[in-house]
């Protein structure tokens, strides 16, 4: 062993004492006859000291060879710091050093290994390794592994059982794009990495490990968004002769427990919230109820006067901004450039002051008066001091742009404190959703997921209406987790697969395992996934999952650490049987 | 929820209780008036019974119709059973019916739900799902669970942190053959699943988190042999700051933990032995030490006879099989046959019976007298009774050949205790092996290893004697885990590139990375693998890993249940920009 201590455990109780510690040379001051050294290791930093007087010549020079990242091992003994540092576990006491090895030298790192960094984001991805010496890093990756490890111990208290399922799946065209494995014994196969286990857990469902979870990597090829990753962790969960309500409760306790052991913070009850509700109040499904602003809809006292932008609407909804009655004329016009900008699409806002008087000035006074006025401040919620923001336009467009707008105001008024944690069950999805590209209607979570009972008929005459046994976790505006009540009978998945636009040789040929294994005697059963790197990030109250991930990829999909992917050898393609076809 | 109660937890403190129950029906008995059926859950089984007198018509009627393996609800009162079944923990009650309910039918399984099941290998695969119903697969993967579980909690408690590798690395020549996955994003470039996350590891000590694990899944592309997976699992775990020293007792830690925890078994210290004596003494790197016969090289007490093949023999070497001198004629006879089935292939065996009364009798008696053969039974430790069995010829071929007829003779004799368990650590490895296919050296572990102090001169005159910072952990004659102490320093481990023939542009291009990461300060470090998969099923008694795989993959590296791997789209091929290139 390299060591007797580490370097964040010393400290008055260890003086006199001998020891050994090892690390590396955060940074080292040269006083001429005095050289003192901060080693820095996993644990802390502690102070060496080499002095001309108590130090023998050669170490005293070996000393001030050393540069920063260094590694090195001492042994000295620890003695009383003459200036004490409060900040530092080990701030009371120094190592005078009677012994110095290095390990071995560094070069200048690209970087200073600092909590605050000079190193950009590209450059410290691609020391990575150096990155992970940082402070911020360390402790985010510290802190994964203790939730993971709280999840993992509750759910098995709780009677649940972690079985691996498979990576080397099958590709199945539902869904996102899958990551494939060319098989080199079955030439002209290919595996599938899998986008989660769905299908292997409702598979042991129907086995009869009625308690399922897994911490699971699981695989998307998509075009990859800011802070998407096209390999994420998963808390995969899943339970038989279960309802809706039972999967409800097991996994509030898990977030519950979560929030108590990680956070200490105890949350009794968590709030439910129908997913027509959470759009009409907060035109989003996964709503941050860490602060009002509810939306107001405002067309039954907009749309009987002469502004006809308002007439024409679909939908005319409001919020009233806490306080924004100070913004200036300049900021509300800021704020209008925001929502116009394309990545939120408004056309325009509409805005009114409610002044501290009680009486209102709006943006659209030619044709609205302070009676009016009151009832949308009446409708909104607004009070004397706050500013009425208001959008028109269709229904589903204006709804987001609001919501945009309501979260981008609550980040600039400082209303999503990252200590504080409000979840939210959002229930009753809707089970499909149209798509404008292919016409047709999909799945909103899976096709495995099931209708509401009784409104299976509903399938074929109004679709988009059928409400689904699906539900999602919401902690602070974040979709944490998502689930449902599975199908668990053949007909009723089959029906399903025809709504889906698959023909019966599509659906044998993808599912059929699933569809032959619920006339086995497949129990009724339902789970939840969590995203893990999200719910970490948010539990450590940030929201940047790529802080959490030990060794992430960019937005293209590489990683440019270890440069990868990378080309392969002929002999390698050859022996998967195939070849490049590259487009020219 | 479905039930109040699971099917293995009631019993007579429960008796006049009105309960809810779900589950599958393992088996009825119809006896015309009365009805008792079998509900089977992943907890137990609970009888229930229906009678004309108590049960009203309805439901006796509906229970006549329940196949096996139906998923049924019940309600109704535990009652005291009148012929009570000692041997089920439920076996003093039973469940009088009051209403019963069909979750979902069962068309009639493939094999019996039973712990002898009369379904063979390739059907229970392709019905897994059912197969899992079976207590001895379900309690199988509950098993690992545990031994999981009882690892993260070990290691989390010592420090350790579970961090999280890539598994869309890239792919390296080097080592077995890596599973690729094109890239969609970078065209004609290719991921690889990790083999193990080697480079990962070292690159978190660099990174300074100095007691690093992680259970992951691991990835080889190999032609199959019996009982071994293209994707498993391992305990990975690295230190840093450490020395050969230091990683034994750690995980002879962790290792004597689970031996306590789950086999309820103490082993105070794990014996140590050198690669040269195992193999000198087992002919085997792994040897199981649960019982004896170990090697005597009889060279110098065999080749000053006439008997030509021991004269021609680099080795002459023998075991004493205790008792076997019980072995008839016909035995002996088998044996020989046995050992030279070509999957053995020795030429033949002399034997040397060692009788009670003291005097012996061998197949060479024309060459060798008593005195001779008393030698042998002194090198070989034989005692009256027992039976010496002697082979000759190249010592690599014919340790291997003799390690196998005493893995053999000792499954014969029942020597191989499953409930008896005896570690072992194997040290001091050779650092490269001789490859006669490529004509050259390779690693023996993998070319990060470090060789002892003071020997990676010897690799310029004598690869082949280099010894290695090399360990395995060895339990009942198989290898649970493998590890080294690693190079840590760019010089070392650019020579030892050099060594194994890579070109500098090829170490540059393949673990450029890790060589950069030593020159920024990397500490001295170390680790070591578990097999989880192996390490389970030994610790479970048994050594056929696929059972303690919940959803494992053929000889062919095919799941048969989900069909995978299959063929994909034309459009899914484009988007790879990949084609087909098939053998006619």
């Amino acid at each position: 062993m390299y060591r007797s201590h580490n370097c964040g455990e010393l400290n008055a109780s260890h003086i006199n004492k001998e020891v050994t510690l090892a690390g590396w040379v955060q940074k080292s001051r040269d006083k001429g006859f005095m050289i003192w050294v901060d080693l820095r290791d996993r644990y802390g930093i502690t102070q060496l000291i080499f002095d001309e007087e108590r130090t023998s010549k050669s170490i005293f020079q070996n000393a001030k060879t050393l540069g920063r990242e260094f590694v090195i091992q001492v042994k000295g003994k620890v003695i009383e710091r003459s200036s004490k540092n409060p900040n530092l576990s080990t701030g009371d006491i120094e190592i005078l050093v009677s012994e110095l090895t290095i390990l071995n030298k560094a070069i200048l790192p690209p970087f200073t290994i600092e909590d605050d960094t000079d190193g950009g984001e590209e450059l410290r991805m691609k020391y990575r390794y150096l990155d992970i010496r940082r402070n911020p890093v360390k402790n985010s990756l510290i802190f994964r592994h203790k939730v993971a490890q709280a999840v993992r111990n509750y759910l098995s208290k709780e009677g649940f059982i972690e079985v691996e399922t498979p990576y080397l799946i099958k590709s199945t065209p539902e869904g996102a794009r899958d990551f494939v494995v060319p098989s080199r014994m079955n030439a002209g196969q290919f595996y599938a990495l899998p986008q989660s286990p769905q299908t292997f857990k409702q598979l042991l469902m129907v086995g009869g490990m009625d308690k399922y979870f897994q911490i699971v990597k699981c695989f998307r090829d998509e075009d990859l968004r800011a802070d998407r990753q096209p390999e994420f962790t998963q808390i995969d969960c899943e339970m038989a002769f279960v309802e809706q309500e039972d999967i409800l409760n097991a996994f509030e306790g898990l977030t519950r427990h979560l929030l108590k052991e990680i956070n200490g913070i105890e949350i009794e009850k968590f709030p439910r919230m129908l997913y027509d509700d959470a759009m009409r109040l907060y035109g989003n499904d996964k709503p941050d109820i860490r602060f009002g602003m509810k939306f107001g809809e405002l067309n039954s006292v907009t749309q009987h006067k002469d502004f006809g932008v308002f007439n024409a609407a679909e939908l005319v909804v409001g919020i009233a901004v806490p306080g924004g009655n100070n913004f200036t004329r300049k900021e509300i016009d800021q704020l209008i450039d925001w929502i116009k900008r394309p990545q939120v699409g408004a056309l325009g806002m509409v805005y009114c002051r409610y002044n501290e008087d009680g009486s209102f000035k709006s943006s659209v006074d030619k044709f609205f008066d302070e009676a009016d006025l009151a009832k949308w401040a009446d409708i909104t919620g607004a009070k004397p001091g706050d500013l009425i923001c208001v959008l028109s336009g269709e229904t589903d467009k204006v709804r987001g742009q609001l919501s945009s707008l309501r979260m981008e105001l609550a980040t600039r008024l400082g209303l999503r404190k990252p200590n504080e944690f409000a979840p939210l069950w959002v229930i009753d999805f809707p089970l499909l959703e149209w798509d404008e590209e292919t016409k047709r209607y999909h799945a909103m979570h899976h096709p495995f997921t099931s209708p509401k009972p009784g409104q299976i008929e509903l399938l074929a005459t109004n679709p988009g209406e059928v409400k689904a046994n699906a539900y999602d976790l919401v902690l602070n505006g974040n979709e944490i987790g998502g689930g449902s009540i599975r199908i668990h009978d053949k007909k009723t998945q089959s029906l399903m697969f025809d709504y889906l636009g698959f023909t019966p040789e599509e659906a044998k040929a993808q599912f059929g395992f699933l569809m032959d294994a619920f006339q086995y005697g497949a129990p009724p059963h339902g789970g939840l996934a969590f995203g893990l790197d999200r719910l970490v990030a948010i539990l450590a109250g940030q929201e940047i999952i790529r802080d959490f991930i030990a060794f992430p990829k960019n937005n293209s999909g590489r990683d440019v650490m270890i440069d990868a992917p990378a080309t392969i050898d002929n002999k390698q393609l050859e022996e998967l049987s195939l070849k490049l076809h590259l487009k020219q």
